[in-house]
């Protein structure tokens, strides 16, 4: 029998119930562990991902190619599909994905637009994974990051979760945030006014778990579990001067750390910049670079699972 | 015994015979076959492919790496060569392909620049396949065309074969009816004065073909078998009101097919625009995206064939 | 046991004792042998290159990729690193090497940065090989000349090798001069005055070995086994005219060669522009193609000692 997600495009973190996010955290452990003993598996000997990137992200790209290698397949790489004659030329999204159908079992398109990634999905004749589009959805992110927490701090039930910087414009907490929603968590929301997160979104979720919005960041540190940082961008603000005013307010010091909670676990989508101290890198609870590693497992989960490689 | 294209270079559709080229769409029927019960064969497991890609073009190169992949074989690949710093510098296409030589076993090259094919297979020392020499040629898409009408319509000889749209500058059509001019075929060719097929060319292909050359376009559908369908580009008109009186003269609508000929076999070398409608796409004649497909069929065929694979 | 390059970076040629230099010259000859019987090994099948290029270098990032496959070995290249998001917002080159490091097992990076390959280095939990940072270093491009002299004359020790064209700036040559004085080695150095060996350095090779500076090229190629050339660029001289006065003193033709030293050894780490004329080609002693391809040979053994792969 298939599993759920078989022949199944992922385009928003919504489109998978609490079950099937399960089933991919699950299936990463055993993936994980089983890369441990044998480093490349062959579950998709024969089949080939193609990644189509119209915007560049070598990390994102990398994690999936990665991935699929792991699993025994094949890769087709596109790191700058934007400036082939093809798209210059106004094809669509969903005739290019058609065309690359023929080519691949699976697609990744990272698009710099909303919802483009629906529109290669209505073209594509092979399941499509958003690995981002636009200010919109990065699904896969949301993946790793719960992965990583359950990682890290054993399950996901019963955590108090933070996060910190720019929750408008960051699609990372947006796309977490409603998948955390699915288990009973605490949510505290640390930001500067003009960066809060989304009202309608902050409403969805208080309809599902507590969630409180706050500026200050050492006091929430205290309490929670985990905090999961973001960069806060100059260019987000009209004003520089509000930039100047918040952007020392939450850089994550190892003095920080150790005089409010030593024990948190510090995430961050990366790149990171200087949000957090590079001497805060070899904290224990430091689970930033893990957290990268983990798109890996992530990754291949996911893939066998809609590629239906997995019992 | 080595098949006859064992060890050869495809720089023009001109290079092949008759013969030879019924070899390649036999072998790609072949693997076509063999891959619907085993995605990965492993004719070409140990050799590499390089893909120097001169100017974009991501699905030519993904259709090369997607054939090479399925024959088992490894790919390097440089989806912008012109950019690097050898290039640059003013290193020759023959020195650059002479160095590529040592490192993979064959060369799929594209250049913006006419007979650029033919300099790079004389540096190498492995064979050198034309993935597009500027307005020139573009033989393996003539190959994938052939394929696709054979699939299409069960044979090659008797047909009635229509090509519209701009014969002038596409090297699509150029290639294609030099390949058809080996069958005995019937070919209209369609288009606006202003991008008829060179001269030249169309008195070659008199000399072998029946050709009719014409402006109504569904005159011809009612009576072809199978419509080539080719982009009109606003850049080719000196008036840009040359261009309006015509553009929509050529627009193949789901109202034309079944109005004329509900059973015609509709392809085109892609990307479209809109020079076909979408509504034309479920109908089981839009060939198009097939045709496409089938470039993964020819292009194996065309490697296994030069790499001495297939007996 | 393990070999004492396993696990190990490579920044700089200076980091290799002969001892360690010889063996991976020992595991090239091997290497290059078994492929030659069966073209693609699996001494690192499971294990996953990545090639990080910061700047763009078609031929150094193949060379790798091709390696890596002939050792059955998986890739992730990334063409133009520069371009991308991360490195865009800031990221350090420490923190983008740690998050590749969950992604493969080793790195190949290329930057134009001086020291770029230390920075790398320290994020990196996986070695790192520097392929060019800068004017600075370029390590397996010394080990493939050496090999490539090696094999051309059946030894180092004993030869009297020559270095002619910008010996200023050219990395080239002084990773390759560094690596020679661990040999008993006569090196001739001409150049025009402005592009000398840098002092220090040439004052460094006199410790250990026989250095003899100088301008006239034809009395050196009538007394040396190997001549290295490497390019001009005039955009090293301030005055257009000094470049003028000297860029033909240094043109290598088929009669300099026939009329001094028909059996010289002409070495180039390519790209050539007319520095070597092209009748030299066919020169049995024009060794500069052949270079290029045992730079497969020598970044193979490098990979499969640093990964630990060979006994």
């Amino acid at each position: 029998m298939s599993n759920s997600l078989a022949g199944r495009d992922l385009l928003s973190i919504e489109d998978l119930s609490k079950a099937e996010i399960e089933l991919i955290l699950d299936q990463a452990a055993q993936l994980e562990e089983q890369c441990q003993k044998q480093p490349k598996l062959d579950l998709l000997n024969g089949r080939i991902l193609a990644t189509l990137f119209y915007e560049p992200s070598t990390r994102t790209r990398l994690s999936f190619e990665s991935a699929m290698h792991r699993l025994g397949g094949d890769v087709l790489s596109s790191a700058s599909a934007a400036k082939t004659s093809s798209a210059a030329k106004g094809e669509t999204l969903a005739d290019a994905a058609r065309v690359i159908s023929g080519y691949a079992h699976l697609i990744v398109q990272r698009h710099p637009e909303i919802l483009s990634a629906q529109q290669a999905a209505e073209g594509a004749t092979v399941p499509v994974i958003n690995a981002g589009d636009g200010s919109h959805e990065h699904p896969t992110q949301a993946l790793l990051d719960l992965y990583t927490i359950q990682k890290e701090r054993g399950q996901i039930d019963g955590l108090h979760i933070a996060m910190v910087g720019d929750l408008r414009y960051g699609r990372t907490v947006h796309s977490l945030s409603k998948a955390l929603a699915h288990w009973d968590v605490t949510l505290s929301l640390i930001s500067p006014p003009a960066l809060q997160m989304p009202p309608l979104l902050a409403h969805k979720l208080k309809q599902k778990i507590t969630v409180n919005e706050t500026e200050d960041l050492s006091a929430v540190m205290a309490a929670c579990d985990a905090l999961y940082v973001t960069r806060i961008q100059r260019e987000r603000f009209k004003d520089p001067a509000d930039y100047d005013a918040v952007k020392d307010s939450y850089v994550i010091t190892r003095e920080l750390v150790e005089s409010t909670n030593p024990e948190i676990t510090i995430m961050h989508p990366l790149p990171r910049v200087n949000e957090i101290a590079t001497d805060v890198d070899d904290l224990p609870g430091a689970a930033y670079f893990r957290q990268a590693d983990n798109g890996v497992w992530a990754r291949m989960a996911l893939m066998a699972l809609i590629l239906d490689a997995v019992e």
